[in-house]
């Protein structure tokens, strides 16, 4: 049989074809992704799941003409490869290949960035909105989207404005009960009493809002889904299919273990076995470091709960919550309402730890200045993914933190330079700050093997003094200190004694005493941070100088003022000069 | 008669009333708030509407062991009277008086401080999880919450979850079908169809999220909420109460123009009418300015478009959306769609003017970074009430905002000095600049009475030199500049030729060139910025000195790190110390 997928460079490819060779391409297609994603690893159970809807989509609409909007972006990878970028597939996520994400700068048949849930039916009416004003009454505007995806309050908000527009948005709910965990909250639960035969009553949720809503239709059916987007394409106004899928379909594994292989890293392509590299004596993640953490703390202390929106493998609060189900919550993807209903527990005398993702803090943020800090509630976040994070790239990156947290007041902000720290500013924080605290960690292994030691008070806005020195003073915060120490350590050894380290710990309160000790001792400081410069720990640094009228030189190091794409951490890092050698190379030119 | 409402010192001395005396009370309280709001201003509308439903609230409720938290908080006057604060209650809104928002400093009644809109159910079910883990079983927990405010997001984030809780949550709709401005979207027209006779049918969108829905009950039929009240409070898991009330309710002008009247200022208590004071030849409100030179650069430029989220009044966008209704457009109390859906009209080549207060893009902060900068799409932001707002206090000061947005890459910065400034950069923005700005002004009146002029395009990051020294250079920005112009005017003569005075008018990017100048003539740097110090402008200022191993000093001022409380905007800003008296005398002291 003759490959049609290596025919297919543009979706034009596909408008000839029969059901009978679309569903051919559809297997295609699928071991083209379960191939390529085995062995160059990435999100592999969500484009699965999609794989027919892509090929109706492509074959009924006429894409870059008409908008296609993929939620999340997880889901694109059958889009990226029928839409000319099928050989360079196997550069996915890797630096100055494609992007893991849709990303308007790719492709134009990537009509809208995504990345962080939600944003799709917003930016569709929008270009919806557009084309009637613009005149373009063929266009079409469709956004594909997940039931995890839906339930957050902006899919809401854009679903209620498009209901009172007579925009062509089509609105294309891809029900698989999932998102990178289960999906959580009512409406899930509602979308799962239709899908097991009861019947979405006449004024359904989404014909509430005034969509036409038809479905629920299997989304494994290619031409189901092909008669009923024709159907569609010709109806006016707001309009929502509702489709079922299964996450991981056609890969045995992947459908019966959806969360592991949501990106499952290596894996035999034809079995599914994934393939896990035994690194014994290795250091746990700092997530793991997080998770048991927290179950040790719970059990000493019962004011304490855990709360994260929808990311509890992710952030490893899966095992308090299988432990404690009573005290840790997943709440869905909700940032805005995780931080809130955090703070209403923390005025209650609860201890919440609330659990967010640095990038996704973004989308908390008027909550931690309005509910928390306003109102002193001791609520501790837990901001992982800080930093750098790799292969995800620009919309993923928790680069931004320190510089719009630093300026909230009230709000204290620590970046643990290792395990312990981390497990001792958690202990800390449960003992009683009676102020809020965002504690900042990376994504992936840590430093130490023996992390779990007895817990340790951390004062209140005290430094790490890890080495003393004459000329030059280095300032790191976090992990970065560990790079920091490596590169002194490879300095030449008259030059090394006139180099000092500190590991600052508390972005906020600084260490002031030890500061202005610094201030009077070194010629200059060097600031390293894995965030943005503009406004970040640095800043804050020059901030102390400049007003105590010192005449240190300050030389702040860190994230530049552009985004940075995708790539192995460590690449970025080296691109981002704060990696041990640039870091060296700097520390020498201030000697 | 004898008055009621002057016995109640607590909720506890309602509870021995009959309901002919909470009748009488009712009216006490409305005529209260009308008497004491009619000659010290404040919001009217809202308190008004639910006189009834607060007095039913605390008569079948027991605060403040019972949790009752006010949406928004504007309609929580009666609540602050009939909790001991009645002979406070002139002192609302004023410096060192009471708040205009419940606040959890000010009273043990006000259980969870409100301000920006739909954050009450979060924190209800937060208290209520609390409630249930620490084992406090009978304890209530209600929040109340608008039609509009129930349709952002967040709101909806929290139904969604609290609907798989059996925590006991009570959800009071004040259903008015207003904000400040009427309200938006296929939510309202859903409730208004109730509300007509169409009754919601069995399955409706909050039974659908699992909550046991009641109603519509009439708001203002005190006995008939109590006995709803009281049926509701044995009724265990989430539940919702949907009341139907008429904003303004009891002034007839009030009920009759319900927009005006949301915060009328003075006016005869008797007769409703507003006292306005002529003020011929006064310059008009920035806001007027915007909403003018929108029409006209609209007029000029068929692919601009107006966005407001729910703020047409507040932001003059109204005079647009009256003009020009198929390119204005309010989305409702939702700030994240509206800057997602900004974003998707700019990618398809309309100029969206994306109009939203400072302190409410806190709201929608991930959006700009995610759905506007990263993919550099020139949105123009228009940033109302920045810097300090005055009387709403700490929940609405628009400080942070050159702090979180100076951070992001491919974002421009700008603050107009006054009309002129302003008009012209919306005059250059639509031009085109290939990146999103963001426009910063204040709220209230401007400085010129003949704003009119013809537009000038402004060269991008160039600053205003308005007076050249030789030892102190302050840099200003925006509107403050004219408060530095007026505090160097009073420099004595010979002090007077030492300093210099430059407009920054970008905050990003910097006016390098100008910046190397001044560094190499003065001593000293003074910043000025009615915004944070940390991370703010001053704190790029410092950048920039401190990259260039300048040795000039720096002085930053502006808003410490504290929150802000409520008081006349100069009062505030004279206890910030940026006031033209602090500003001559800091200007002194560094010659």
């Amino acid at each position: 049989m003759k490959n049609i997928l290596n025919t297919i460079n543009s979706p034009q490819d596909l408008k000839g074809l029969s059901i009978l060779e679309l569903e051919q391409l559809a297997q295609e297609l699928r071991h083209f992704i379960i191939n390529i994603v085995s062995t160059k690893e990435g999100h592999l159970g969500a484009s699965l799941g999609v794989v027919e809807l892509t090929i109706a989509l492509h074959y009924v609409f006429n894409a870059p003409k008409d908008k296609l909007i993929w939620d999340v972006g997880h889901q694109a990878y059958g889009h990226k490869i029928l839409t000319g970028r099928r050989e360079n597939f196997e550069t996915n996520r890797r630096l100055n290949g494609i992007s893991g994400f849709p990303n308007i700068f790719e492709s134009e048949f990537d009509a809208f960035g995504t990345g962080h849930s939600s944003t799709s039916i917003s930016a569709a009416l929008g270009m919806a909105m557009a084309a009637q004003i613009l005149g373009n009454k063929t266009q079409q505007h469709i956004a594909v989207i997940g039931d995890a995806s839906i339930a957050s309050g902006m899919a809401f908000e854009a679903l209620n404005h498009a209901g009172v527009t007579n925009a062509n948005l089509l609105v294309v709910l891809n029900d698989n009960a999932i998102g990178i965990d289960p999906s959580i909250g009512a409406l899930k639960d509602y979308l799962t009493q239709t899908k097991n035969g009861k019947e979405l009553n006449r004024d359904n949720i989404f014909e509430a809002l005034n969509f036409d809503y038809s479905g629920p239709v299997n989304g494994h059916d290619l031409s189901k889904l092909i008669s009923e987007l024709n159907r569609l394409k010709n109806v006016e106004g707001p309009k929502f299919l509702h489709i079922v899928t299964t996450k991981g379909k056609g890969l045995k594994k992947a459908e019966e273990d959806q969360i592991t292989y949501h990106a499952p890293g290596k894996f035999d392509a034809q079995t599914g076995d994934r393939i896990t590299i035994k690194t014994e004596n290795s250091p746990l993640k700092y997530q793991d470091v997080f998770g048991h953490t927290m179950i040790e703390l719970a059990e000493q202390n019962d004011k304490i709960v855990g709360i994260t929106p929808a990311m509890p493998t992710g952030s490893s609060l899966k095992y308090m919550i299988a432990k404690m189900p009573n005290r840790a919550f997943d709440v869905g993807i909700a940032e805005q309402h995780a931080v809130t209903l955090a703070a209403g527990m923390a005025k209650e005398g609860l201890i919440p730890f609330c659990n967010i993702y640095s990038t996704f803090l973004q989308r908390a943020y008027d909550q931690v200045i309005h509910d928390v800090a306003i109102q002193k509630l001791p609520v501790i976040f837990c901001l992982d993914r800080a930093g750098l994070v790799g292969n995800d790239g620009a919309t993923h990156h928790g680069v931004f933190d320190i510089a719009f947290l630093r300026c909230i007041p009230n709000l204290l902000i620590y970046a643990p330079m290792n395990e312990l720290d981390l497990r001792n500013i958690m202990y800390t924080a449960q003992l009683g700050l009676n102020l809020p605290i965002a504690i900042r960690y990376p994504r992936g292994i840590g430093e130490i093997i023996d992390w779990k030691q007895p817990f340790e008070k951390i004062k209140m806005g005290k430094a790490k003094t890890l080495k003393k020195g004459t000329v030059t003073a280095v300032l790191s915060i976090g992990t970065l200190g560990n790079i920091v120490n490596f590169a002194v350590d490879k300095l030449p050894v008259y030059k090394k004694e006139q180099v000092g380290h500190y590991n600052m710990q508390f972005i906020k309160p600084l260490d002031i005493k030890l500061l202005h000790d610094i201030c009077r001792t070194y010629d200059t400081l060097l600031t390293y941070e894995d965030g943005v410069i503009n406004g970040g720990f640095g800043s804050a640094i020059g901030e102390f100088v400049l007003k105590n009228n010192y005449t240190t030189k300050v030389k702040m190091c860190g994230i530049g003022d552009s985004f940075i794409e995708h790539g192995k951490t460590q690449e970025l890092k080296t691109l981002a000069k704060i990696d041990e050698a640039s870091i060296l190379n700097t520390i020498l030119s201030t000697l």
